[in-house]
């Protein structure tokens, strides 16, 4: 079968095709047959190498897909051929809290990934997907959806709390969604007003244009009457965790989510005199995905696509997302 | 002024009404002008008598009601005259868990209650109602809405949670509007299709008769495809708390709220063997009677109201409770 | 080699031992070889038939033991040979919440348990013992000790609390030890002045006779000055519930632990009334039980065994659990 | 009567003592003779001025105190003459979350605090103080104590928790001796072999100095068998947080107290990629003053004392704090 492949830390243009021997499953573990894949900017990140306890070489590339059962292993249980299934971002993070062990086991990354037109996976790795979205739409969960699942459950969000995201990349897309699922306000920003028109469209209450509004934190602290926000999803590069401190309301949080690697960090300072939590979140488990899917299904949520690239252009799609023009998310798709 | 006055246990009948002095807010107090108040099946239980607690007597009754501020006595900073306030249901709980103290301080019961032209209270125990909404509606807030947002948040109910009510009083109606409102599935049982009727516009995904289903836990199940309800509210009467218990997944709650005080009180073995956590609720805190009302402003909630009655004839409303036709609330209002 | 098999529900009568082939660890399993095993009242239900969801025949009986890891399975990464072990009492239940799954793949009742010379476990469903403990004293833990921490954890139950255990049995004395370990108050009743004289050398602060003080609720509360325990570990048989209701305080917690089967329900209006969570407690995960592992070795806990019987003599250990005469535990060994 | 006083912000040597009319309690109010008060970082700050939302001049210095109730206002019903007491360091935070309303109420800064013969509180805003302290003992609790008990509670730290603690000011001895009653296993560095041997008196299972090990973190995780601690208490200066970030398990909490004003903050990344929780903590609520002084009392926590001044002479204990010389805490006494 076909797999892409990344052996060696130098980008986008070092992803390779290779005929690889067909996967099979063992005790226990499943065969997946791919029917859509999509991206998020870690995918980048790890294509360039260095990306922290996840860059084995070789490595299948992708954390984020969606496909049928095409056969199983001897023992399992949970799955049938002709299901609809789709993996967990850390394959070995099944429930309870997150472990060195799990972090390492970052699909496309850390372990092989879902970019082959096969994959073998443990049986307890995979969640169903909802009946009511495509295998496009549900490709887009495993990451950043379930990201801002988990960001906004430990962040206690529920009905009338005001939640800020920041730019309209995937993990703010969904967020958007499922905090307006829970009854809570979104408040979004970015720096095209086509953009937040789109957001708006999804479900944000509020928007804020920080090209035009650039101290955004007094537009976001105005929008909750001066109180502050409950809760921050930090997605943001340099510079924007020191204006998310100053959103927030005193006791609220801010999730850290995605890069922060560049610029000058800001002072704590703030947090500590709001009392405010700031947590990482690093996605989620598979007993959180399988949470996130009811929530899914039971407000009809559709994932917002941007585009779609076939399995044998998937170059395209690195290359779409690194031009950050996208709204929502990015997905490569195979003829079933 | 006129006040209404409970001075013996011996039902509605022994309710009336009395010339009282005019109250005066002493030192962080609130006189507050009475606009709308509203009946609970507790006030039905205070005024037979014995209601354990909460049985002062003489005491004015009804927990419920809203009002304007009227006017506030020295070192008052929270409120202005002309504010839209209603008071909590228990004068003394302002914030965290609940206390033996707060408990005592029942309006209406413990200590004196709305039902007259104007009341004080403690600046702290008020809040502000949500400009959404009338003083009719506002004033069915403190006790059954309250006791229903305490419930769902005490279980943790979140977006794709399948949430059961008994029956299609004030409590259930409320919680399938919040539950809704969370992202929930509410799933509602009455002995009356006209009254599912009427659950299912306020949000009800799913309807029980139980009187042509009076195996309603098997139905409740398949409803969930096997697995049982996350959450019960139960405010049924004798017998229904076994049909609770099986109705409900493993690791689920039932919130216990209501009378239950008749009847064969069933066996606790299956809360064990599926390690259900059943949890008595009563009423809520300030803060979560503030929360709650973020919530409903944020999703525009609309409480159901069955019917009004005008403040001189409140002993109809008892009689209306006592006939149990209702849907939703029955409220007492004044002339502004 | 040798195990024990229950093949019908006619009581210990009927336990038998038998010749059985050699088990050998598939792909991701491990072979244990038993040192020690422990009884629990579950055990004594399971032989009688009926046990809910725990009644599969014929079957290996115990759900407790520890040993040494004689050999593994493909795959298996977690263990070496030598290490010292104890299964969890859910086979299934790793991490998170528990599922209806999980209750089904209780040890020795619904999926074959230790009770053998040999036996052999997926490797996720094993922890490692205390290095402080000896394979007798690990073999405790699995449903007592880790029922007492499932339960002080859900509880939340910190430094301060005061927290009631009924009788001397397994799961009360391990949690007189935990609570005390926590910084906690324990306060335990028994009818027998020498057990309780036990359970003070265990831990217990205070302790209550129910023999000669039948109204022992009143001096459960009289102890907390009036105020209530912030938790009960329910353990008794019937009647006692009641008289735990009414030694919590407002807002506390009961937990439902063991049998309960008999006598007349309590009504559940106290538990209204007061606010207090009544939570079924079953045994726990693989994450509690590391989690509770590394609380017993940071603060030398040693679990009180009554008394050890050799392997060839298990039945013994059945007729001396049955004949309630016991503080703590009943082992059963096997030569190394 | 005599107070000190703050009136300008130019540091310790503008505090000025003065002649102050008598102070008598209102509606709900309570006057307390002072007999004990103590010192935090936060007094030098203070005095500097420029203390965020805690800057009012003239301001009565010290959030600290512990003494008599000499009297009571009208409708005080909590409070009788000679209860020995303690304010909350925020005046107005009584339970449930901390506000902004209740951060602008700390004393001794936002609000006047106890430096002086007498002050009056609002009753709710006074805890008795345990039986078993002094009031030299009880004045140590109110900032250093309850900040120390409050991170330790937020973090979920429970027995069998590796705890680590920085330095041997007051925050961190306290938290030694909590986390110690709490079952876990502290862990505290310092620049002195000296103060470590004291910190080892009060509980601390292991010792670092970071003078003699400058990567003392890799000396943490090695303690932790690599795994990391549960919770860093951060209460250093410039450059640790980075080095707490190292010594943090995956998923595990670091509490930001102190000041963290100076120095160039640290990349958060790795809180990112470790999923850990930094929460800024600021002090607590009455609520959990009350819960923190029963843990204390079952505890028979003992506050560490470095030396005491009299009244008369409380600059010497700015000067003594200012010094850096002390283990534990510095206190002002009264003779009474």
């Amino acid at each position: 079968m076909i797999a892409y492949r990344i052996t060696t830390g130098e980008g986008i243009d070092a992803i390779e095709t290779a005929k690889v021997g067909e996967p099979s499953p063992g005790p226990g573990e499943v065969l997946v047959e791919l029917r859509a894949a999509s991206l998020n900017y870690r995918d980048l990140m790890v294509a360039k190498g260095g990306y922290p306890r996840n860059d084995t070489r070789p490595v299948i590339p992708l954390s984020d897909g969606a496909g049928v059962v095409a056969s199983v292993g001897p023992g399992v249980t949970r799955w049938s051929i002709g299901d609809r299934v789709a993996p967990n971002f850390m394959r070995d993070w099944i429930s309870g809290p997150i472990t060195e062990h799990a972090v390492r086991s970052g699909l496309g990354g850390g372990v092989d990934g879902v970019l082959a037109e096969r994959f073998v996976m443990p049986e307890r790795s995979l969640v169903a997907i909802p009946d009511e979205l495509s295998f496009e739409e549900a490709a887009t969960l495993p990451c950043a959806a379930l990201t801002a699942w988990n960001a906004l459950r430990a962040a206690g969000t529920t009905a009338g709390d005001t939640v800020l995201t920041l730019g309209t990349g995937g993990v703010s897309m969904f967020a958007v969604q499922v905090a307006r699922a829970l009854g809570a306000v979104p408040v979004i920003t970015s720096s095209s007003d086509a953009k937040l028109e789109r957001a708006r469209a999804a479900g944000a209450a509020h928007t804020v244009n920080y090209a035009t509004t650039p101290e955004w934190q007094d537009e976001v602290r105005a929008i909750t009457g001066g109180r502050g926000v409950d809760h921050v999803l930090e997605t943001g590069g340099p510079g924007t965790l020191e204006r998310s401190l100053a959103s927030v309301r005193v006791g609220g949080t801010v999730s850290l989510i995605g890069v922060l690697a560049d610029g000058h960090p800001p002072s704590l300072v703030p947090a500590l005199l709001n009392a405010v939590t700031v947590r990482g979140i690093y996605v989620g488990s598979v007993e959180l995905f399988e949470e996130m899917n009811r929530a899914i299904a039971a407000n009809g949520i559709k994932p917002v696509i941007h585009e779609t690239v076939p399995f044998d252009r998937a170059i395209d799609a690195y290359r779409a997302l690194e031009s950050q023009r996208h709204v929502g998310k990015i997905v490569i798709i195979r003829g079933g």
